[in-house]
């Protein structure tokens, strides 16, 4: 599906959004790819973001299924507009092992206050790419609220 | 709701699990509360794992969520057995603004092979305590698998 | 949890708008609690919406818990706003075995656009009752929508 | 995605599963097409089954979504296996208005216990498709219990 951006301008409003968020920086995530509607985030493995097993912690994985959801939202809004999450649902197909990991979301439904995302990840191991867990998640725009900077 | 475990010594099994999780020591979160059924964590604010307004970010805000409600599935579960997220729901109600964050969670519905359990966060500022985000997870209780150690 | 109503008529409000949901009257379901932030809905079992097991199917139960969650949130929003569902997740932790079923919901954080609830169904079998299911809705209030009457 | 069957007899199982649904039926619902992992279902519009706007009810929605989700997840079991939904999501993203509705489901990952399953809904109107909503469910395979027949 190809979504048409309100604000021509998305793409730096984007990436600078999300330089603001400390915990991608934190976590290593990095923007791999941004168009209208859609965002590719990559994070490293690292072993101190681990659960018990030594797989990435399920909550390190939604935490960057929730950016590129909530990213891939932003570009289609309006460039007063803030981007909040509503809600998100993380299915995990499989255990996190791999060197880095690729975080795919695109828009399935943009609405005037409501935007409807859905985001995969996958990890990557050498040459091979293995989906791991699948993301739904609900962003809202906000406009004219003080406390929240866009 | 009060809770009979299977393993009596569920407390210890926990704890040790919970040590083992990288991400719960990186993030600063630590055990407040632990019985049969029901975890209680608390974990600082910190900046570094902000998101673009300066609150936590949400899917860190899930990643403590998650690893209570594992453990609160998990110490219900007999002493074999590892513990899996199959998934997870959040809703998130307000910024998550504060000085430190309580994360509270019980189990639903202990079964065999799924337990269901609930979580509520909490932000802490001054002595006032807010809701800030709901979560329902699906806990999957694994046995004899070789690849993940519980 | 007390909520105020910002419409003291919002008991007759609630009612009117039930009464115009034909699948509620089709499956049987009636109110016999409502409160503000709070409704109870009660269903017969009828073997017609049964799935392959002869228990309730488990989009029956959705019905009757969205409809639940739906009118808790309806009870508080302003008497110009008409509500729609955005999302909603369901848990299903036993099987719909009962003569008739109890649906209770009420609302966990009330916004001006959004509105998130919760849910639980019990199946009723002689005086015994016994939680089946869960539910987290994200319910939004709508206003000046010609096509949405509320 | 292309998947193999265990049971090569697959689609029989499913057709005689689902003809034992009663709410199928009485919903008007019929299977119009089945692969390995994979199925489509139909449901013509019915007044009788809307909520206060008219159009379809959200719940009658997710029934279906949750039957095509439920037997694409069955297709793909052993033939002594039973299939119970562990929980779903459903997303609404437009009003339910059309002469009849189609719900396409397909499994995201098929596991030995645990298999995850992704639907759309879309109304059909004249000879224009709009999707509706979409849903993520977990499913789960039973064996050997007697109050649960295939």
């Amino acid at each position: 599906m190809k979504f048409k951006p309100i604000d021509p301008n998305f793409e730096s409003r984007v990436r600078a959004s999300f330089d603001r968020q400390s915990a991608m920086k934190t976590l290593g995530v990095e923007i791999s790819r941004l168009e209208a509607g859609r965002v590719e985030l990559v994070m490293p493995y690292r072993e101190v973001y681990s659960q018990q097993h030594g797989f990435v912690h399920a909550g390190i994985l939604a935490t960057a299924l929730d950016s590129a959801c909530g990213y891939a939202a932003f570009s289609l809004m309006p460039d007063d507009a803030a981007v909040l999450t509503v809600e998100f649902k993380i299915n995990l197909l499989a255990p996190a092992a791999g060197d880095r990991f690729v975080f795919c979301a695109h828009v399935v439904k943009a609405g005037r206050t409501i935007t409807v995302c859905e985001g995969e990840a996958f990890a990557m191991k050498n040459q091979a790419s293995k989906l791991i867990a699948t993301m739904t998640g609900t962003m809202m725009a906000l406009f004219e609220r003080g406390d929240v900077k866009h």
